[in-house]
């Protein structure tokens, strides 16, 4: 910890914003570089292959059974949630919405092609290639996911350099655990509570501990919303809470995989909703309610039923895993956040600890629960074996462990390399704002006139005319 | 009429819109409550249970067969049209944004849970459960949508209490509704003109009658619109405007069914966005539109075509629905609004009377005169006999018989189950607010700073004009 | 050009903005002819027919292998790209978002109506009828597509009834330009590079170009943001880009077709988006990201990737073509709209020739390079015959000469019409606006009232202190 510190010390230098040699260079040389990986790696998959009509007809397949359609409108939704979803919700300060929604937008973008490629080479290498079709494309949009999360953590107190840097490795290492979890301990995660949730979160809390700034109260002014941005970030927060159940239903199983993992997630959802409220009112002087509190933890019934969507949750398990996850997230705003921030230096700007981070562990217990409680009578034993893809005499009750594990394993790449990139990111050349300069577009964003020091003096003159009041007070003060 | 006056005397007294017990309380019990029915009562159904893909086997379907790939995409859009839609057209008052999408937000997914329930217990109750699945959730959402109308009528007049307890019964009101008119007098309504729009809008109306409020001129400051808040009620409208095609299609017939329901739902609502713009200039000094319409009126010609959506309506029919939807719709809101909150005492805030009501009920006898006009050369033998689910000797001009019964009994559940709710909602402990505090989020959340303490400076000088500043001044340089 | 500069003096005449006839009227009387001629040509499909059902068990097929369903996702979000997407887009302007949403909406529902008519007469017109099904409403959705980009160079200066006129020439002239292209020339351009953006963009610029306004200046205290209208047009930049890929696989064809169309598209986009940011950081003081680059730029490569979509592009391929685009349209931005503003005379309010006209050029090349190319090697024999509807003894170096050809016919319509419509449009009983009182939604918009008169006492209170002025009058008068 005496090194951590130093190492910090060390670090704090006269801060400078100025990005025009540093951001440019990333983009288009990290863009050059995904060019030549993709030219050497990527290919259309067998359906989305000029080929694929001759095989369709050999195998007597219809069109229609093309994965596009299976998956098609899924994408889409989830496409909606990342870049609206995300970018939406991360408004509500009132003067950080360029960067909310500007650098969701960039790091989404980049973070998207490094994921096939990281992806790729995990899963579906073969033949030296990297086949892609429309379920890759969800998996990445998955992927960045993962390292949206970990910026609302740090939102606000980064340059769009680090927030590259930190996509770059927030990437890689998701890939690694991806795989880890997903195909060495063969844990089930549709919806990934674990793998997206868990880790995005954990990711995002250390590398926020890591660039702990002790004088961040000099940007207080900053770190509130006004109205209208309010009701901007409820447009977010409506597109994730609506598209929640194609999140989780988007790479489940054909047929009734993806119908139940909706079913599930449309009703932990709408459970949330009621104990969010509650919870705000009930905790709040005169039982007003609180934004933050329906613009976040509203989600976290979503994020908890994403590991257990696709199995035979029950329609009432998944209303109790969005009740308790209402109560949990809302008084995790109320108490643990300040406390977080007061004793364990983390700053955690939109609360993700509330929204992906606790109800993800407890999405990876619930999913560990119903595996290891699943049954032949419930399912069926064919269904049983397909819902789990059971392999050789494998039981539902060692499933509930290895999906056990693989939360330790989310968390452990979590903690481990948001420390690693928090170091990284502390180094002094990244253009990070200086403590009284936080949750502030000006230093990175063109800022239309009429919104910085010159609006009033502008619209004062515009319309009032400063001379003409003066001359009334004047004249009517002579009679 | 005397009894009403004096039970309207009785409830009136002094106003305490504190909710911090009785919003939690609602709001916890009633989820409970679900909880415990949900486990007693609804599982799922055949495509959704991992069953299934033996079945499946066994029928030599394939996987894109389940209704979820038929129904999934619609209802995904119908999702967004309750959320964003219902919840973004109603955030035009300068400062009720919150509460328009917040509580549409919370009643809505109460809502969907009793209506799943309620409506299982009416249409798909076996062996003592319901099994749910896609068409299921659609139709929760759309029983919603009835009570998201009836919001509309008292936006701004009510508190989160007295919501959810019109929700409790506007669902309960609507599944019986919906069972008789669907199910006992056996008429077609899918796109709900008659089920969703004329119960929902008659049931707000006459609750907002017998809520009406002789003083409520002392908000009057309040319920207007401001630049930005009508932009973001645009986002409401679009959406509702765009979706409405999958609205109308999401439960019709598999295959021509669906299409020809999206086909003419496409069409009415482009007519009528013409016809509303011709009105809106026409009827205003200069020629200038008025957001008010455009917000409302251009949707008319979807409530309109609802029941007719899935019939051999034609285009140019759809066409003429929507022509004079457009207009009827605009005249409402320049010329029956105003008389009737004059003369009928029935203030209704966003002029639901004129987007839902009127083009609800004109659905209803397009529906029935479409119906009764029917005949094989149009649809084919087989295809009049599937699209109307004719059984036996069924012919028709019965059909359109029954088609207005149909519509009567919406009216009659939506202005009988009104008043009577209504009566419930009069009685003083449900937090509602004085007559000079409505059309306000501030007794209901936590607004943010900027808007609270600048604020009022605001308003007094609006208030107060220069001519103070002046005096003040003046007063200052004299002592 | 003397003759076209003695026409423009011709038509300077002191302006009238009040449409409250011409509006009206021209709603009316076109919505009429709509219905007649809808009433006269079209009917529904095979698809949308009730008859279908029988024809559908004739040929054994499945409801699910209705066009309906391998479309109508991609329709809804092509649906929600026209009315939100471009209408959002248009709303950056500080005081006329109104008039961006609001005539983007009546001129694209007018305009698909009149698409459906055109198209049908040139495309389906079979016995006397054209036949419609989701397939159309695509298309008519694309065709309104061409007008909504011209609507872009001229947004402000213009009245409704001008884009209404605007609005019907634009569709015709698309009809005519769309068939020669892809039905006389056989090019094929599912996207619309061509078709679609090309057409568009040099229609509006040429409209732009002959109702030059030498004095605009005037106006420009208005033409500029606030920090709340970037944020509205993010909205319209965030989905335009999301649902890009169902924008140019919409129409494609079944299975691998619309597969590969959408893996393209959303790589393209992505590239697109990091060359933005990096021109944009580049070429600031300072490295700050101008939001207009952002809005717009991100957008490129979707348009540039429009023809070749569908084609054995690669992912690398469609990654090259978004960075080129992101690069060129940002520079476009930065140096040719102020040098076309200056030195060409033409005004383009939203910059759509960096946006759809060079990317559109772009693509058109693009795709008549990768059609050029194409080989039996990479397509099969089979798939390239159906790819590319090869017929007889149709061979690849041709194809690409016939798109070539296809972008000749785009520019020359855009570029002819344009100029033929601008000098209509120079007529001086449209309405338009003067030139000091352009991008005001004033003059066509009922407007709250707190953004009028109110509004800059607020802001001159809150901002510059009371205590100040008071101060000032004080010491003025001392002196």
């Amino acid at each position: 910890m005496g090194c951590v510190q130093s190492f910090r010390e060390l670090c704090d230098r006269p801060k400078n914003t100025n990005v025009r040699i540093s951001l440019p260079a990333v983009c288009i040389v990290w863009q050059t570089a995904m060019i030549i990986l993709f030219g050497i790696f990527i290919r259309y998959n067998e359906e989305s292959d000029a080929h694929w009509r001759e095989d369709r007809q050999k195998n007597n397949l219809s069109d229609i059974e093309n994965d596009f359609y299976f998956r098609y409108p899924s994408f889409q939704d989830v496409h909606v949630m990342i870049f609206v979803g995300f970018g939406f919700l991360m408004t509500f300060l009132k003067r950080y919405s360029f960067g909310a929604v500007g650098f969701n937008f960039l790091i989404a973008a980049f973070g998207l092609q490094w994921a096939l490629l990281m992806q790729g080479w995990f899963g579906s290498f073969t033949d030296g290639k990297i086949k892609i079709g429309i379920e890759n494309l969800i998996n990445a949009d998955f992927c960045v996911a993962g390292c949206l999360i970990a910026y609302g953590a740090v939102l606000g107190k980064v340059s769009a350099v680090q927030l590259m840097v930190m996509t770059l490795f927030g990437i890689t290492l998701f890939a690694v655990e991806e795989h880890i979890i997903l195909h060495i301990i063969h844990a089930k995660d549709a919806g990934g509570s674990m793998v997206i949730h868990t880790f995005g979160a954990y990711y995002g809390l250390s590398i926020s501990w890591m660039l702990y700034r002790p004088n961040l109260n000099q940007s207080s002014r900053m770190q509130c919303s006004v109205y209208h941005s309010d009701v901007f970030a409820m447009i977010g927060t409506l597109f994730l809470w609506m598209f929640w159940p194609s999140f989780n239903s988007a790479i489940t199983d054909h047929g009734d995989g993806q119908h139940r993992a909706a079913i599930n997630t449309y009703l932990a959802l709408a459970s949330t909703v009621l104990t969010t409220v509650a919870m705000s009112s009930l905790f709040q002087k005169h039982g007003k309610l609180d934004m933050v509190h329906i613009q976040n933890s509203t989600l976290a019934g979503g994020v908890a039923v994403g590991t257990a969507a696709e199995f035979m949750l029950m329609p009432y398990g998944a209303l109790i895993v969005g009740f308790c996850c209402g109560i949990i997230s809302t008084l995790g705003y109320i108490y643990i956040t300040p406390f977080m921030e007061k004793y364990l230096k983390i700053q955690d700007t939109c609360g993700i600890h509330n929204l992906h981070a606790m109800p993800g562990v407890i999405g990876g217990i619930v999913g560990a629960i119903t595996a290891a409680a699943a049954s032949e009578s419930v399912y069926g034993a064919y269904g049983l074996k397909e819902t789990f893809d059971f392999k050789g005499d494998m039981v539902p009750t060692r499933q509930g462990g290895y999906q056990a594990a693989g939360l330790c394993v989310a968390l452990c790449f979590g903690v481990g390399g948001g420390i690693l990139v928090g170091c990284i990111l502390r180094l002094p050349f990244w253009g990070d704002p200086a403590d009284d300069n936080c949750f502030d577009d000006e230093p990175y964003w063109e800022l239309p006139q009429d919104e910085e020091s010159t609006q009033p003096v502008i619209q004062y003159n515009n319309h009032m005319r400063n001379k003409d009041i003066i001359e009334t007070s004047f004249n009517m003060q002579q009679s």
